[in-house]
């Protein structure tokens, strides 16, 4: 038996117990007589003792030990003279009667502490050494642990989980599918799933009524960091259900996992529609963490022939508490923000009221204080706080002003990682026009069901068509969406037909959901939450890659085992493929 | 709302509530001025019943309906007058006051009851309707009943459940790859697993101390009923132990399972070691729900000038118990049985115990009664039982004396699906001669361990090194299986050379393998269990297929959606691979 316990284990009630460990060596410290190694394992860390005095061969050997070296002891429990009130174990350590070395280590290439001297490349290499750091181990406990609540609570609730094939066929509607060559069906190609979608669906017609499964999804799409290859849904489906159903069972399953993970209890979710979201956030992911909501003030600025705003679509402002002391350098690199690239806007505007109810604009040449005052008395102002404002066509400057509302909110120290705000975002359109194919395109996936009301615009005006679709947002960021779909298979050859798919290409390419849906679908509808995003959330991680065990980088290599490759010949030849030289 | 109460809800005790319900019409009967529907869902069915004479409208409606026609019904819970007792709400029906009728259905192409009229590829094509039928989506019900047991199990065993990822590397050893061509690497591929073993082992030398994996692993195999090119492991790995520690975990979490899901308390597991498995029942996966166990009797033989055993390396017997009557027809199956080219055996020698003590046999000619007594008593033979021996090279016959003992085992009913008989099989041989490679190659896998004292035998004598390697069978089917690893970078070099692998080709495949165990890799071990074969044995099935939502065919197709399927161009010329011509 390698070990009567853990590293984590032991306390002041086991003095005297002889017991066995196995692990780490963490460090080693030398004072006087004395040999102290901090014994780790994923468990905790207990100290070791080693006395020249009375044992000098096992502390010869132990002074020998390396960093990472692995370990088994035997010994005695006894009690600290020196507590450590910072580990579990800080009132023991172990009188070391055996020591045998289980293996050696070469010098690891950094640090294996919390705060590391390794760089991301180095640790991803050797991503076997960087997963005994307790912060990234720690993630994927976090992780371990939300499947495991998400598995419980679906489970009361008489959700299956059912496994769905991997190996299916390619849809080129959506992103890049990963596809892979069929031996057995020389010249075919089997496709990675980018979610289980149709399966799920088809599992509601088979009258499986509640389905989830915890499952990889494949995009083969450029990277970016909180985007990998490979990623994990949890996906769910229901019959029977109307969009209220759908939202209230999985409003109550993030309550579960904050609850059974953080102990945060959460209170119930506030909805907004896409339309308010675009309007007061400038985002269909708004961050409600903090408030800083958009004021439109286009009809307040007409008149004084600023040309700007007259021949803008759309002014808006938001209102930042207690800037109005901002300096003009800090007006400038806001300024220098907005006009970034990225951001796309042409200017900043702002008004600056001060703490002595003066006001004070950059556009003082054609607003005096008076006109100045209707804006900060619509946007809630008071003395002492600034107004930003952008202008220009709606949409665009919608989301140029939200990109500032965040940026400082950010400043501002707004955006807390534990503090966790939640929403359903609800109403979404249908459709959204897709300039690079001159067609609309579904905003959610072609399954997504119109709401009833505006099936007749669907002809008419098929922008305006919204969708029974929701996003969960939590703080600023989409954590998952889903829809009620379509069960009627008229209404889906509709939809089929708006996104301008022949029919010969629609029953190609969905003719067996189709057909399914002739043999009795039931109502019914799902969600499906990005696992990565969630988990990295509750982690409070910026990349969604320390939440992953074995991550790609944004080249889609993972770098430890030096995948992708080339293979043989040999292989490519069973295949009947071969590469295309460029 | 679509509904108050499922269709598996109601009881006598909800008599005078009023309801909704929803789901399909499973059968129709008109009697009298009455309609009756038996209303359908995963819950249950509930009888609705429409009078004519008191709701004309609503009965007219319900008379048009159809099978698997998707419905929605308010109505007033009543007592039966006549009751029926094979279903828990046999005891209520519904008066239907409200009916609405959710989607039509086509009438199906097979009967949507247990014992249906659809044969294989239809119920495959159409597999959401199959899917519908009680019996495949409870063995669907089963294995996710199993899978949240696992996971209990192990998490409570503080095992963390870590994903490990699906795009990686091939590796030329073991079976063929399914590979993935890279756009973003062009001319290089990812291969899909075919299991996590590489991972689970870093994740151990990373400090995880006890991972699993419930997770889809892959092989581009030609497939039989109980392979599929996708198929679903239960997969663990532990640290600091040894193989009994592997062995009592995995034991006690197969008694969990079946205590779960079937009721069953099992006893505690028999070991028996690869060679008497071989031995006494001529198979690694001996089927122990019956005795029946191998009688070496080659020295009982010799010296009667019977060539055949003569010139035999082995002359071994069962003692089928009760079968002295077995008539010359029936002995003359059991020939033709064993000398199928599946088996190969070359001819039987039968031996009659005859109830009144006289002995008959085959081999009369070469042995009197008192040579054959000596065969029969050494097999523990009454009267009334019938020997049957085989005889040839070891282990060869073994093996054909296996099968037969399969067969009779079948014939006299001894196989029974719901009497569970589980053992481990332990002390595998570490390498196995390969006449097509010309080379020893791993029984199990190039990182299973050799028994410490086996080790020397490495140079001397490879074929004899036993492992410390397992399988868990029950009921003569490999459950799972695995072994206590390699954690030593110089052994597992050994062990490459021993597999004729070079050093560089050993450093280009296992390269980050082995440079990981230099880091403090810790002994460690595990298993991984077959979920489909485990979850097909509790449901007492013969294929895996059914308790697979959407398995593939033979020729690796799934019928339903059509793949594997042609890609188009543009995706390959992005993916810079060409189809080959023949």
């Amino acid at each position: 038996m390698y070990r009567t316990n853990t590293c984590g284990d032991l306390r002041i009630t086991d003095i005297n117990s002889e017991i066995t460990l196995s692990g780490w060596v963490h460090k080693i410290r030398k004072m006087g007589g004395m040999t102290f190694i901090d014994l780790r394992d994923r468990y905790g860390i207990t100290q070791l003792s080693f006395n020249q005095a009375i044992n000098p061969d096992i502390c010869e050997k132990a002074n020998k030990l390396g960093r990472e070296c692995v370990i088994q002891i035997t010994g005695v429990v006894t009690e600290r003279s020196n507590k450590n009130t910072h580990i579990p174990t800080g009132d023991i350590e172990i009188n070391v009667t055996a020591l045998n070395i289980l293996n050696s280590s070469k010098t690891p290439p950094f640090t294996i502490e919390n705060e590391t001297d390794g760089g991301d490349d180095i640790r991803m290499k050797y991503r076997y050494l960087d997963l005994r750091r307790d912060v990234v181990r720690q993630n994927l406990e976090l992780r371990h642990k939300m499947t495991i609540a998400t598995r419980q609570y679906l489970d009361e609730r008489q959700f299956l989980e059912v496994e769905t094939p991997v190996l299916i066929g390619s849809t080129p509607e959506g992103a890049r599918d990963f596809i892979v060559p069929s031996r057995m069906n020389k010249g075919e190609f089997y496709a990675l799933p980018q979610s289980p979608q149709l399966f799920k669906q088809l599992l509601m017609v088979a009258g499986f009524d509640r389905y989830f499964q915890i499952v990889k999804c494949f995009r083969d799409e450029d990277l970016r960091a909180d985007r990998q290859p490979e990623f994990t849904q949890i996906d769910c489906e229901m019959s029977f259900v109307e969009q209220e159903d759908v939202l209230s069972t999985f409003e109550g399953l993030t309550k579960y996992i904050f609850k059974n993970i953080k102990g945060i209890d959460l209170p119930d979710f506030p909805r907004i529609s896409y339309a308010d979201a675009m309007k007061f956030y400038g985002s269909d992911k708004p961050d409600t963490r903090f408030d800083m909501k958009f004021v439109e003030i286009k009809d307040l600025t007409e008149g004084h022939n600023f040309g700007v705003f007259d021949s803008a679509e759309y002014v808006g402002a938001i209102c930042v508490k207690n800037c109005a002391t901002y300096t003009r350098k800090q007006l400038d690199e806001l300024t220098d923000f907005v006009k970034r690239p990225q951001i796309g806007a042409k200017g900043l505007v702002y008004v600056r009221y001060n703490e002595d109810g003066t006001i004070k604009s950059s556009v003082d040449k054609f607003y005096n204080e008076e006109d100045l005052k209707l804006w900060l008395d619509r946007s809630n102002a008071n003395p002492g706080d600034l107004l930003l404002v952008l202008s220009g066509e709606t949409e665009k400057t919608q989301k140029q002003l939200g990109e500032l509302r965040l940026e400082m909110g950010s400043r501002l120290g707004l955006r807390d990682k534990f503090n966790y705000k939640c929403l359903w975002v609800i109403d979404f359109p249908l459709l959204e026009w897709s300039e690079e194919d001159e067609r609309y395109v579904a905003k959610h996936h072609p399954f997504t069901s119109p709401k009833p009301e505006d099936i007749p615009l669907l002809d008419s005006n098929p922008g305006a068509v919204r969708a029974n679709a929701y996003d969960i947002v939590i703080n600023g960021v989409e954590v998952g969406g889903g829809s009620i779909r379509i069960h009627d298979s008229e209404l889906q050859k509709k939809m089929f037909s708006v996104l301008g798919f022949s029919d010969e290409q629609a029953q190609k390419q969905f003719g067996f959901l189709m057909n399914a849906f002739q043999y009795g679908a039931p109502p019914h509808g799902g969600i499906a939450f990005g696992l990565d995003r969630f988990v990295s959330l509750l982690a409070g991680l910026d990349s969604i890659r320390d939440c992953i065990a074995f991550p790609k980088n944004n080249s889609g290599r993972d770098v430890m085992i030096d995948a992708p490759s080339i293979v043989d010949q040999k292989q490519l030849d069973e295949l009947k493929i071969a590469l295309v030289q460029e």
